[in-house]
């Protein structure tokens, strides 16, 4: 039987994303079931830049969806991010050694049918609506991905 | 048998303490053990704001507990706290949803019977007195934690 | 048989690194096998600061060497820094309960037969040497580290 990974997805940082996705498809390509989960600021990994709306949402929500990052490539660094100058420097040294980007991971996680859902309580906080996501995002309760992250091999949060 | 869940919960951010206790409170309606260990920052959340003191610590110990936040409140955001008006934003937008704050989960998981521990040596080097603590709190070492956690079937890192 | 823990140590921050070479320490010490896979920011810890090198580097890892802290004492705390302030205090804190420093721990997990492997990726993207890192660190990939990870009773990502 598969061995079953979930990852609970909580940070926005780019570089945390980039490990996440790295941990997801290593594992997917050895023939693990994996799962991620994204909550919070992990959500902004999910948004599909061409599909952002301001249309009925509460004020809080309309100037939310307009500071945060719009899609993967726009996340900052947890660290030494600089204005973007530190990012842009890490953009540069994966180039350097042929590195896929992170836009490449995701488009690799989403190809090889790994399977994203994010936080019902997260996506109403944060005033999304389902249509702003990746198509295949499933919208879950926390109950759901306890259910199953309790019978995985491994369990991690970033 | 009971599934385990423990978490240990070293940040000392309102976000990140949001997570915790959603994932805590879930699991334990769902039947779950769960035991949380809260080390470093995490320790901020157990401190009653009542019960705060400067008798009998260090001078750096004494400095310590007035610059940190006062009780679960006054924890600030990991990401775009923006000298707080971040987090305003978010108890705003959970408002709006009718979503409970940090304090209700809290309170939730203290009546559910949730088991709250403390790490001795954080405890020791922060200065903080067992009675400074939410009362139920038990004081335990790093190795009591693994003893446990090792044993459960699900453990993760906030 | 034994237990098994692996811990991935993304972070860089010297409050991350003490709580997960705590646990690592007490871990081994209840004879727990214990495995620590650093990646980005947690590679800024296995830096020997009598071996760092600029040769045969590319522009962008050059600079990146030199704005990184060099060795676990110049790591950041991951909250409260305030320009090393806060780090300061910290230590002054350990000091004042007795609490062995970071480097003491970092002896200790080493001394006692605890695994340290780098993510081969992370290696090659922050331009690194293999000299210029610890001797015993075993350069693995992620695949690596999974394997172990899924069959280990406990997995922490840090």
């Amino acid at each position: 039987m598969a061995k079953k990974l979930t990852i609970l997805m909580f940070s926005g940082d780019y570089d945390k994303a980039l490990a996440a996705l790295i941990l997801a498809n290593s594992a997917k390509e050895m023939g693990v079931d994996v799962t991620m989960f994204y909550a919070f600021w992990g959500l902004l990994l999910l948004r599909d830049p061409e599909k952002m709306t301001l249309d009925e949402k509460s004020v809080y929500a309309k100037m939310f969806g307009i500071v945060t990052p719009n899609g993967p490539e726009e996340l900052p660094l947890s660290k030494m991010n600089m204005a973007g100058l530190g990012k842009k420097m890490l953009q540069e040294m994966m180039k350097d050694v042929e590195a896929p980007s992170l836009t490449d991971f995701l488009k690799g996680a989403r190809k090889k049918g790994i399977i994203f859902s994010a936080c019902k309580l997260s996506v109403d906080v944060m005033g999304f609506k389902k249509e702003e996501l990746l198509p295949e995002v499933q919208i879950i309760t926390a109950q759901d991905y306890l259910q199953n992250a309790l019978e995985a091999d491994m369990q991690i949060f970033i």
